[in-house]
């Protein structure tokens, strides 16, 4: 099959569609339209899963029910069986988490004149490079007042800069 | 052709030896042969590209020296044409540039008993929804000294959060 010009329109699209669905959650298990019952393959924050019954299943437990999402990104490739890659960058706030960038792959398989996602990959963009808590900026202010030839800290005020809004 | 059940090794292996290739500029040039000269696509920064001479031409035309990377998550799925989405998240710092988060997808295409790349898509996890601008986290210190009955500004520190290592 050949490469589908309309690759760049098509991801665009399902991105829109796709996230229309998951972020109604009244909407959220009409999702189960868009995979294959068994060769749609979704990994989940590292979690490996295989068909629509065991994704729907983890995308019905996510308990939030408010979604602020921002797209960034969207890189979309033609594939040679006539499907689409689609690469979304983005940020998500869930409820009154903190908000954080995510990204989440699909791979759309054609079958007749539309699509399934046969492959499925989501991600926080959350960094475990300091032990296993995710890097933070930090500030810290010190005010030292003067005592004999030296000085002692009269305010220290320490804060993590984690941020609860997009 | 059948689903490839190495794929976690096959994915965790590349990103090992792509990474080794790429990030030692005397190196660089060999990731030639990770490519296809006709079917291989590159979006790099949503620039899109096709080809391995096109891709090279950008991966080459890349001046920074040093690079300083830390991988986050690999994550892979195998492909029902015994190939391999894999979905890198990481940090990345060039230079004496601030680090940043990254994502890379690669497919990886069957070829004999080895695998060339298919699909490439490259991001900086930058987010513009402050104008164009990426948004930052600030700080700022006020101290306030007594005047009569209220207060006035005798000292004011302001910083963009910006971190210049990973």
């Amino acid at each position: 099959m050949a490469l589908n010009p309309a690759y760049e329109a098509i991801g665009k699209g399902f991105v829109q569609q796709y996230y229309a669905l998951f972020d109604d959650p009244s909407q959220r298990p009409n999702l189960v339209n868009m995979y294959n019952v068994e060769t749609s393959f979704m990994t989940f924050e590292g979690i490996q899963l295989q068909g629509s019954k065991n994704i729907m299943e983890k995308l019905t437990s996510l308990s939030f029910q408010k979604i602020n999402r921002l797209i960034t990104a969207v890189d979309s490739q033609p594939m040679f069986d006539g499907g689409v890659l689609i690469n979304v960058l983005g940020r998500l706030q869930t409820d009154e988490d903190p908000a954080h960038a995510y990204i989440q792959t699909f791979v759309l398989k054609p079958i007749g004149t539309s699509f399934y996602v046969q492959h499925d990959v989501f991600r926080l963009a959350l960094h475990d490079s300091c032990d296993d808590d995710p890097p933070h900026a930090y500030s810290q202010i010190f005010v030292l007042k003067p005592l004999g030839g030296s000085f002692y800290c009269a305010h220290d005020i320490f804060r993590l800069n984690i941020h609860n809004s997009a």
